[in-house]
């Protein structure tokens, strides 16, 4: 694994988590860089013998000497656009924000290729529950039909608080507060937009379709109450806020919502308490392969943007200096001398 | 992805699974050559275009065009030495094969290295369930510190059977072999030499330590009966065939089993039936993550080979011609001339 500089975007609760772990890397991973917008005030907690430079210019970043850069601000602008400017500047890109992946992800991916480097998203579903990796490498060899889970684990914190507590649902969600589990405005979870980002993402990776988030159909959970858990469980269920997709090939049909269901109390969704986050993916050779864990929390989401730095370490071409294209004809004669194989895969996709 | 070249050892249960999804594959895969010590028999039902080159030398796969190896012959030899020769003959190799991954895994991962070349085996354990990437890429961020599993899935089918049937482990190890879950001769299953030889490995990914499967200690299920079921259940649970390992790495302390215990009727391996595999990794920092699927049959195991194939595939630097090593002194003119970059890594590792 190669020695790799990390700039860091962003010091929220993600961000120092990942700043955190990678001050304490066992890997060979060095934090030289971190953006943030309240520079003075986090500094000295965060780096007290000053080994890493501080910024609030996203240039010093784009300019710096940093080989991966991990995108931890939140929000689709600026950082859909901060993104694709280290891509262009020869870096390689970590994130975590599932909304400028599920929007610009398949460009963002396209432009990763072209520059020899790579853009990856594993946090971005399922906090720890590697499923990125499982529905884009694990099940490649296999076709994927159905995709069900449980993709927002406030929702979740909510809904199986008040199953079991018999509480209501703003008292659940001041609770899911207290814990760190909720947001002030917790309606990007409840109403599944949080949940539908998600979603589009894996059925792009598991389908290989473009799907809009907006234009997955979904029903708020915000409404739920104990009567629907009453009800519920004379059925032998529960209610959870699930995501599903069905891609029927033959008619290049897709189906998808996010909506409060019932579920089987034994189900997989059903076991599913907390923060978890549960998913069941289908493929017509493998079956179903069951996947779940924590679904939130600064922890779980550093160790999948930990891994994902790692993967790109032990990617050599994609940590080496940027190869400069600067005209076809100067191109060519680099390739016919027999130069590097990365050089000429670029090569392909430029002309 | 690169259009790739695939030779098949072994047309089996898996090598057929695997042979026939090449033939049909929306990939660039080509499925170049079969090596069979029956190949007259086998030829005509798998290839009547005769579009394949088929053999029963070895020889002719390793100096024959393919840039990968599938090995589903089975056994420790010479399965070990023809992968070994084929990284050395510049192919990636991907196999199922637990017993030689448990045995040589590290060696040959580390020849794979020097040659630029990969050495993939997601199939040698837990079927189409996706571990192998789980623990050495998906959790590559986090520090592992247990494993408990159902890495058996023809003992698991028996259990479960026993349990739900009221039968014999005769009786239910008879209805599996009809099922196509058991072999002739089920001890390396009952007795836990399988689980054991994919328990080595997934120490080895997880803990980064070299655990001999043969010093696994292991109790086997085969004794198990009714008895023991009406037992479990009177508390609450049921029999499975766990494998556990456990590592402290403050004390550099690993413990390690296989054996028939009680677990909980409703926990992930209590709810796993028939043919199934279960996982639950413990990270420190990710908590619980939980796998399962199908942990056995040729469909599930070539979705795993398939996988590993597409992910050889997307590495260009894994599926051009090898680089020849000639003496150090020529090595290093090339790279003063600043030739590819996994040529330094080549060199940096022989030097």
């Amino acid at each position: 694994m190669s020695v790799v500089r990390v700039a860091l975007l962003g010091l929220g609760t993600v961000g120092s988590a990942v700043g955190t772990r990678l001050l304490n890397s066992p890997y060979p991973f060095v934090l030289t860089q971190v953006f943030d917008r309240s520079v003075a005030r986090k500094r000295e907690a965060f780096d007290p013998h000053g080994k890493i430079v501080w910024t609030s210019r996203i240039d010093d970043v784009l300019h710096g000497d940093a080989d991966i850069v991990v995108e931890a601000i939140g929000g689709v602008e600026p950082a859909a656009e901060w993104i694709r400017q280290a891509l262009l500047h020869g870096k390689s890109v970590v994130t975590a924000n599932k909304q400028v992946v599920a929007r610009h992800g398949a460009e963002l991916w396209a432009l990763a290729a072209r520059q020899g480097r790579q853009f990856r998203f594993e946090a971005a579903v399922g906090g720890a529950m590697p499923i990125v990796r499982a529905i884009s490498e694990g099940l490649a060899g296999d076709h994927i039909t159905r995709l069900v889970a449980i993709l927002n684990g406030t929702t979740n914190a909510v809904l199986s608080r008040m199953d079991a507590g018999g509480v209501t649902l703003p008292q659940a969600l001041e609770e899911a507060r207290a814990k760190g589990f909720a947001e002030a405005d917790p309606s990007a979870d409840l109403d599944g937009d949080d949940a539908r980002a998600k979603l589009a993402i894996l059925c792009a990776l598991a389908f290989g379709i473009r799907v809009g988030a907006d234009d997955i159909p979904a029903q708020t959970a915000a409404t739920v109450t104990q009567a629907d858990f009453e009800h519920a469980r004379a059925g032998g269920t529960t209610v959870r806020q699930l995501a599903r997709a069905e891609y029927d090939r033959s008619r290049a049909a897709l189906t998808a919502w996010v909506a409060p269901v019932a579920v089987a109390r034994d189900s997989v969704f059903g076991r599913a308490t907390g923060a978890t986050n549960a998913a069941v993916i289908t493929g017509e050779h493998a079956g179903d392969i069951v996947i779940s864990g924590a679904g939130a929390g600064g922890g779980p989401t550093a160790v999948a943007i930990i891994s994902d730095i790692a993967a790109i370490a032990r990617d050599r071409a994609a940590v080496v200096p940027p190869p400069r294209l600067t005209s076809e004809f100067s191109v060519r004669k680099h390739v016919t001398r027999g130069l590097s194989h990365s050089f000429t895969s670029i090569l392909a996709e430029a002309v």
